[in-house]
């Protein structure tokens, strides 16, 4: 899938949650799934809507695909910077690249990608709304 | 609010899984939530009905009120016992009694009670459905 | 246990993260056992150290009471207000109380207290150290 | 990475909690890698040793890589099927694959793949204890 979008990534910060870590001491991986739909959800807020908005509009984004790249650990209080950046927005799917970076050291813990496509509550595969990928295109011109 | 439904507990039993443990290197509080959840859920299925069969009813239980005490830790891969009663059957609520028991030294780590209670889907306080009522009475009647 | 400290609670902010709903389509009860968890951080960060270093220094928290009331539900993406005040503060045992804010409303979501018990890392009680409890009576002549 | 290890795969069965779906009324995606973990603990369990004696030898698996695709959605008190083999075993790395399958209909719902590097508790990459390495060599000859 080529990156056919270009719009800077955007980035949010917080905390690691005591609940988040596992007796090992550090994040557990399954928590960085979130951490990434968190960072997701920033990026279409920024430049498109809220994703509940997508939703009360009658269309849900289903993840197919998912690649995660574990690199170093995070632990609990840590400060995270997600960095979810957009690259590719097609008329039924999207695809997006993830950096999970520690504040303090600026390491580049995980690296993740995820695919979506988009269907009807009912979950038929649909075409994005028009709306919604026209906003994407819209700041992509401004930039 | 008095017990008014004499029924057996039911037990079930199961392995503490890793993402339910924190950097404490034991289960965390919130995890037994889930645990209970998972207890009520046996429970309302070997006396009326799967649970997913009084939502399909039309019918949703809301959690209104929880109590825990935690008196030991369980750890990862620890064998758990759930033994869950129902101590109170009531037209618009019920409430659930807990306790989870090592299964190794038969020692209760923690007691908790819930209340529930019905409600329609858009969230309207409900009596129960009578058929989920009578499951529980006849089974009572059979002990 | 009666009020013994007297400090202004401390407000987080935060959005809900669609992870933790549920097919109800609201929050998932358990989560909120979190939120409570990120609000006694954000507490004791604010008026003596982040909880972090009360375990590097040794000693931790255990939960060991919990008492929820759940009044109304959270929604996907709902702006949340976590406010948390120390109700009592002894020399082996703290209780916080929270309340649940819709930012939106205004409307009180959940009400809970906790109890917590200082114990060493190999889990036997112990006293609070008595650097983390000036912390807060420090505060407490400075309000 | 080529399979060089030749064990049947092992199956275990649960049913989806509540507490694992999410808004849209399915099993929310990231509670599938905890379902994987519970799979490569059977799998561990069954031809070697649980994966907690792992960790009591001075051992722990550190996941690098993560691989998921999403076919289908489970829900609510689905019974699944988690059919986990091991597809690589080295002498400091090793690959699971996981099949997950809805049991009523017996079809595949997820497919995923994961990585597994030995360290030490300090977090220093070691080989795996040859005595762990053997158990599944042992195992391998009798099929």
């Amino acid at each position: 899938m080529k990156q056919n979008i270009n719009l800077p990534p955007v980035d949010i910060e917080f905390r690691v949650r005591y609940a988040e870590t596992d007796a090992m001491g550090v994040v557990h991986h399954a928590s960085y799934i979130v951490y990434f739909e968190e960072g997701r959800g920033a990026y279409t807020r920024h430049y498109a809507a809220p994703y509940a908005e997508l939703e009360k509009s009658g269309f849900i984004l289903l993840v197919t695909d998912l690649s995660v790249r574990y690199l170093k650990a995070a632990r609990y209080d840590d400060e995270l910077i997600i960095r979810t950046a957009l690259t590719s927005l097609r008329s039924r799917a999207v695809k997006f690249e993830y950096d999970v970076i520690d504040k303090a050291s600026n390491d580049v813990l995980v690296k993740a990608t995820s695919v979506h496509i988009c269907a009807t509550k009912n979950g038929e595969v649909s075409r994005l709304p028009q709306w919604w990928l026209d906003e994407f295109r819209k700041n992509e011109n401004q930039t």
